[in-house]
């Protein structure tokens, strides 16, 4: 079937993410000097700018140019050397993938495999980092945000234990899908090392690996003897000391950051926060009004970034996607790996709406029909409809207040 | 109350439209010499295109920078003489403004004042054009889609009036609306002046009259006394020969309409009227379900570009406009003139697919309950859904056939 | 020959100018709802700051969707009677046109045909305004920069002499080529219409006429009864009012226009129309250098926006044109009408600099050469050189001061 | 003082180049699902194009969101492992930071450093070749372009020392400043890996590393023991087998890539080729007509794709990119490392035309008046332009035949 391609595409996946008017125009530059002596009026600012997104008053901000896969390399890279242990833990394709980098790169891997639906084991964690007296463990990795489960994780929880222990193991977090989005800050949740990309919360095209390295983290690279060249934080550091970079950068990138931060804090940091909870949970709304259920297992770690609704036993995630791509023009996420044929996911994420999110359950409702999945046409959008209304009245009273 | 601007904005107004991606790739570009030996390159296809898209052979067609109004004011600079006598009819604000425009410039308008909700009155028509054996009247004017009140009029049937009665006025067609959106047939129906613009079915932004001339109302042009200097078709007749205009273009939206007619002829424009329908269709089944009513009084007037919608007696539209565009970011059609406050419009027409067409049902859903109307969460979206699962299985059968 | 297109195109055309990075981003924007309630936030500031531009404090603006051809017929369709008697004089393509126009809305021309390369008859003006006791003069028509032949009248003179004399007539002016970039006063002046276009000084895409209209015009218009609709004022003034307009505005333009006039008065008014003195200055320069005439024959009306220049008899200028568009990627302005194959044009308007010029110079002369014209490479580019040092030296003094 | 910044900045640094307009607009694209079934519609051509810009039938070409330096590392860290011996000189920036790199990564680097100016050292590249019976040399480096001298080396002569000493070394190139604009034949010259990047012949902003790898090559990754994972080759070519990528890659610089390639072959890459030349030949003779000396000694090593000019003694070539840059708004690449404050160099590569050449030269000339270097003004204009016009004649010559 030739695919239905009138109108725009309908881009519910949890990333790239619905790039911004202004930040589409932001992105319309032609090239220019890296080398210019005035470049680092225009990139300052961004490192500026991305330390209030990360909450933090005392951590460098790296702009890499790669993806998020290229924030977790540095983290390895400049921080560890072959044969450090590390704890770490999976449940689900990104959790698991940054472990599999890990063993790749000579690290000892603690690894405690969860089920896909559940976070971070901070029971297990406190227990094995317990357990270290002699502080072999050199860095504690945990990811924030699931983009493949929609799992949320309790970030400061584990830094309480941390300190709890005295443990002085590297907090290294993957917030690709939170950042921007969710509550994050660092400095009060005491995290080393926080990996983000452009193409999320950050409203941009993919390209930028934007991350935070704590002061304490950064004392490390000096021993860490891991090979690094492309995502050396020293190299960085001192070109970025004048607004340069130590190679060619995406300066069009830069522009377009520039606008997605202006409006970022146009909006307010928590009010973007508020917002996406406001949208997740008319999305969940949504998903129980049709019956099913969502990957997420614990209520208190269900994901305002991106829902892993689970289909029907005997039933294909994989057709629910296909019959809303071809049929509607409709992005959803697929299941990946463990739950691959399992789940679809819908990001809500970024630049975002009321109306786009009851777009999302509108079109998925239709594509699970289309599949067999006897949900009620129109009953998640019911239930997301009555949550906005009310959410905008509630708006609407603290606004007159 | 500060307006909710997160997200992309609902445009579901009767135009401008939503631009394609393509389009707007294809406005994006430097200026260029207007007066350029090549620059036929560029303008000669769009004549042809245009030509194509009218279903006309032998008309010639005009380009220029205005918005539709400009096109109306054409056709009696170019085509009338102070004086002369045009039967005309209203039955929404854009047909009534054409008939001040006439009535301005000293034609003698005979006007069929008709209910809004109707079209054009074919009978009357008749009645007046029969008593008018001295040929009198040199125009014969209609609106074959009233944007006001979402009334699509039967053009055919008053070219086979005119022939009936030999009748040798001039049949002026006001297609802004419908012009590359519902099914028009410039030979077929014997159409002399057809007036469209950009930013409907084009798909493009505001800025170009786009106009098709029958070689009969051309020759009236001798004649006629109107003076005309911006407007002049023999001004840009004698320029656009050599793929020139009398003075300087919006070469940009001629590099937009190169893309627009390229993706109409991919899509097909027997594909594109249909799609129209099946849209159109959906959101009528929508309205029943919310068990109001349309403006259009007869179904076989329905408009498949945009629908009127009635609000329940001593309601407001006024008040579904606001909350949709401050709570929810949709920006929905007002009630113009005479309903001003009784109907509010949702445009169905150009760049728009199924989702989006639930979109804008999902918002008017919520913005109608904000206002008071009691119509049920989901159901205008459930009603839609079916007709579109519907079609979409229908589609795939045709094409696998 | 198929012409050489690589690289960018270099336009030196007095119009389209070269669009400005910051306004090609800014009318990069999705189309959006020209009836909302809000639209005025976008439009209001426009009104405010052409009104900076043309330094006025009581005209009103208008904003037309067409050329200046079109703020031209507004002129005449708003402000004149048929048969009214006006002052015009023409010298140029440009200036000869809007007599055409008149002549054709049945004005009574009183008509100075002045040699090309010549500007107003400042005594003739005045002679036949004295002759005029019983004020039947309706309107005196100038043209403030004659694009054709790169002659700049001076508008302040023909003031004086209507107030010397007391003559009532409305001092009607093309300032096409002119607003934006050359010095104009409209207050201290006493114009009383001003006529200008997108895509000259405003540095944007064509497709906007921009227009300052003084209250002592706006009078005439209740009395004038040359019919009108799509550039009638009154009804632009009626829906200005509120922000909106009569009909669908071209809104991506007025996002252009915002970017533009932002730029303009980031960089000063008179620093601009010091900028344009000083780019024109060097072009002169390097005329000279060519041991070539200008075709505007009084060095006090040589107009800083744009330069005809004489090619040596026997000698085609249309040759020029074309090397310099097929060989070598260069856009310069013909010679049009009676100067046509006599001169070629260097357009230096809107976002332009320094090295620019001296490439629309480089490029002159290599295709002069091409052309069989005899002058010296590199001969010009030195010529302008020099002034770009000196001027260069004089910012950085003037600056440090 | 503040910088002029009126018109568009004269992009003249040997990369990011002036990125064209086609290419410009298929940038402007809305994010999209880089998991879609049909994703490989868009990538797969993208390989093949750039296939045939190595003029390579089996390489497998690599696409990563990286700049150049990215290039070079994935060479490193998918064929080496640590203690592995290869071969390298440098004489220059980039040169010297590849050496570096392979350095960091514990290679063992047979280190030739050469008198910055010159290129490869074929003699001294054969002597320990020839030395090397035992083949411990596992890959010799050649830096095909050097963009900080302005030196081509010969990259053929070095295939053919291998081949002549029956040498299994593979031959690493960095092409980053050839590829797209010198002569460069992967398979006829036997390279294992040419790396390059989008933002020079490519004509895209930086972002991008291109890559192509031999059959050869990629069989060593099997054995080759260094880490990998963000540049994994293994990784990229499983997700590429289906037209996708292991992490979330840069869309929009692909649709960039897909314009640009397009654009290449309409052109052809030998017209492209014989352009570079072309224009690289007038600024030599610019150069000449100065008096002035390139940095490269051997005129069979000028570089087509940029010139590094050195400054009279005693003079600062820093004092010419600041005048260029703050008075004239011009860009030029300054002299790194060794060269600092001894030489300025002209990038001329990429989307480029003869009078964009003539802008760089002219903006020079006054750059150097303006810091005490007493070139003429114009004569390297001029010389340039007496280039142009002979090579315009002569492919005008060459069409008509």
């Amino acid at each position: 079937m030739a695919r239905n391609t009138s109108g725009y595409n309908g881009l519910f996946i949890p990333g790239p993410t619905n790039v911004p008017d202004k930040v589409r125009q932001a992105l319309n530059v032609p090239m220019q000097d890296m080398r210019a002596s005035d470049f680092g009026e225009l990139t300052f600012p961004l490192f500026a700018g991305v330390k209030k997104v990360l909450r933090t008053q005392t951590a460098e901000v790296f702009l890499f140019p790669a993806s998020g896969t290229g924030g977790w390399e540095a983290t390895v890279a400049n921080l560890f050397s072959p044969g450090d242990r590390v704890l770490m833990s999976s449940f689900g394709q990104f959790s698991m993938l940054w472990v599999d980098m890990c063993e790749r790169f000579g690290l000892e891997v603690e690894h405690c495999a969860v089920e896909w639906g559940l976070g971070v084991p901070h029971d297990e964690y406190r227990r094995i980092l317990e357990a270290d007296k002699a502080h072999t463990i050199k860095g504690v990795f945990a990811c924030h945000n699931e983009t493949a489960t929609g799992v949320t994780s309790d970030i400061a929880a584990i830094r309480a234990i941390l300190d709890d222990l005295g443990h002085p193991a590297l907090l290294c977090v993957d917030g690709v899908s939170s950042l921007g989005s969710l509550e994050f800050r660092m400095d009060d949740w005491g995290v080393d090392v926080i990996v983000g990309g452009s193409q999320k919360g950050f409203m941009l095209p993919a390209g930028l690996t934007i991350m935070g390295v704590s002061q304490k983290a950064m004392e490390r690279r000096v021993t860490a003897t891991m090979p690094r060249t492309f995502f050396s934080f020293d190299d960085m550091l001192k070109h970025n000391a004048t607004g340069h970079f130590p190679y060619t950068p995406p300066t069009q990138l830069f522009h377009g950051l520039q606008a997605s931060l202006k409006m970022m804090f146009e909006e307010g940091l928590d009010n973007i926060v508020a917002r996406h909870n406001r949208l997740a949970t008319a999305v969940r709304a949504g998903v129980h009004a049709w019956g099913l259920e969502l990957c997420a297992k614990d209520p208190a770690t269900y994901s305002d970034t991106v829902s892993a609704i689970v289909v029907p036993e005997h039933m294909d995630s994989g057709a629910v996607l296909k019959a809303a791509y071809e049929r509607y023009n409709l992005s959803l996420g697929a299941g990946l790996s463990k739950v691959a044929g399992k789940v679809f996911r819908i990001g809500h994420l970024g630049n975002l709406n009321e109306i786009m999110v009851l777009q999302a359950l509108a079109g998925s409702e239709m594509a699970m029909r289309d599949s067999g999945i006897n949900i009620e046409l129109g009953s998640g959008v019911a239930a997301a409809q009555a949550c906005f209304i009310q959410s905008a009245d509630e708006q609407q009273i603290s606004r007159a207040a």
